[in-house]
């Protein structure tokens, strides 16, 4: 019998599926009933169908080393960070993730304090300090926790996005004390636009949607015998909090970069005053014995 | 507000798309809910997700001037056929469609009854003669159309597969007469496995299916005044029919190629005994004036 209608193609399709792995076989039969309830309800014209194929593979071949178009396809969609909602479920008071982003590279270790800002200080930016502790849920110290940050420049680039920074600039590795207490100098970061020269900025142009995230640095924290955290921290009253093109801002993770004018306390922290001083204490969950 | 829970963040996301384009809208708030919807129905693991980024990603990049890796993903998951199912409702005496696949290509033009094997006769495989006739829905004979025509040698590759074929091998272009006859010369196509050296591969073997294609000739005709049709006739008998690969069969287009072995008889088609003979009229569907 090869004369289905549409409704008995997807059954013919799904019962095809036989694999050996129970996950495999949910995920892939899950697949085919939400593609083709897709495909029913918008009912595309084969033009229609040939420009999906076309964007799909543009977004694919738009990927290098340095560029995932299709990590921020799922970004923009909401995708990441619905799967980083279910992954993340009923841990009240444990910091809330977000989503990684494109931008993560392999970075240095660093010394308490030392300056993540590369080059000339004149070209660095608005001196910032960032300080707090890593704990448990018992609110004891985590002490040996490394924190991975990484961060756009004060005009909104990575360093892999810009022949012009230093090398690793704006990101590093930092290791909580006894204490579990870290802190680094670094700049304040600066709103920018997702990347919008590939299949995605096309699909926000057609969606009337702006490409912009809020100011913010990446954190990966990392601690033996607790999970990972993967979060940003937020600069409060950035103009983008409310309307972030990867939907990624929780309210736990906007904090006041404090803007101090105060030369005494400035050299405490190994800066010169005016600089902008960020406070946050990071609780993560601990893994089962 | 950015607590997010998981039906809330489909909600935000839908909400922000505002095209000014109604069809844009349309398909784009329906991608967001099924695919969201996809994604609360699976609960992917971060390392889930993250894998189904990179068979996307490597899919895209699969696809060059003569592979188009998404069109096969679409083609095994029955996405084409439901498209094409969708495209071509309630013409009930008009000839069937099916999938257009990934092979076709630019092919010269050929005058009536012409060969379209080139290669000296001994590697060519069994010869066969294609005969029929292009029809409006009335019956009358659509003259001038034209048929263009490709297929697999004989052990089931095409010519842009394989280096050892000549150029444009098993591919042209014919036209019908004022009877609205055609006809050629060609070899019996083979059964074959869809290209398995990719993602789509992966696929497969992942869902336990295999990859064959019952043998089957395509057909992409036009004529003024008539809706293109874009089909294939398969080989009856073919062990496949009831499991392509692809989902493309369908039954009124199963045809036999009868092996005629009077000396006579293939003088008369210009060729030489034993070969096939495979009959068709092909009705199509008249444009609204």
């Amino acid at each position: 019998m090869n004369n289905q209608s549409e409704n008995a193609l997807t059954d013919l399709v799904i019962s095809r599926i036989k694999s050996e792995n129970p996950r495999n076989q949910e995920i892939l039969t899950k697949l085919v009933k939400h593609l083709h309830a897709f495909i029913k309800d918008v009912e595309p014209s084969e033009a229609e169908w040939f420009q999906a194929v076309d964007f799909l593979t543009r977004t694919g071949q738009k990927c290098d080393d340095k560029r995932q178009e299709f990590i921020l396809f799922s970004d923009v969609l909401g995708v990441s960070m619905l799967v980083d909602a279910i992954n993340h479920r009923s841990k009240s008071a444990i910091t809330e993730t977000t989503v990684k982003g494109p931008f993560h590279a392999a970075a240095q270790r660093y010394e308490a304090g030392e300056n993540i800002a590369r080059g000339s200080e004149a070209e660095r930016g608005e001196a910032t300090v960032v300080h707090g502790r890593v704990l448990a849920p018992d609110g004891n110290p985590v002490a040996n926790a490394t924190l991975d940050v990484w961060q756009s420049d004060d005009i909104g680039y990575y360093d892999v996005q810009d022949v012009n920074q230093p090398s690793m600039n704006l990101r590093g590795i930092f290791t909580t004390n006894a204490k579990g207490e870290f802190w680094f100098r670094t700049i304040k970061p600066a709103a920018y636009p997702v990347p919008t020269d590939g299949p995605v900025g096309e699909l926000l142009r057609a969606s009337g949607r702006h490409a912009m995230r809020p100011a913010h640095i990446h954190f990966w924290i990392k601690a033996d015998g607790y999970h990972d955290i993967i979060t940003h921290l937020f600069v409060e009253g950035d103009e983008y909090l409310e309307s972030d093109a990867v939907f990624g801002v929780k309210d736990s993770l906007i904090i006041p970069f404090v803007k101090n004018s105060t030369p005494d306390q400035a050299a405490q922290w190994k800066v010169t005053a005016p600089f902008y001083e960020a406070h946050y204490d990071f609780t993560l969950a601990q893994k089962s014995k």
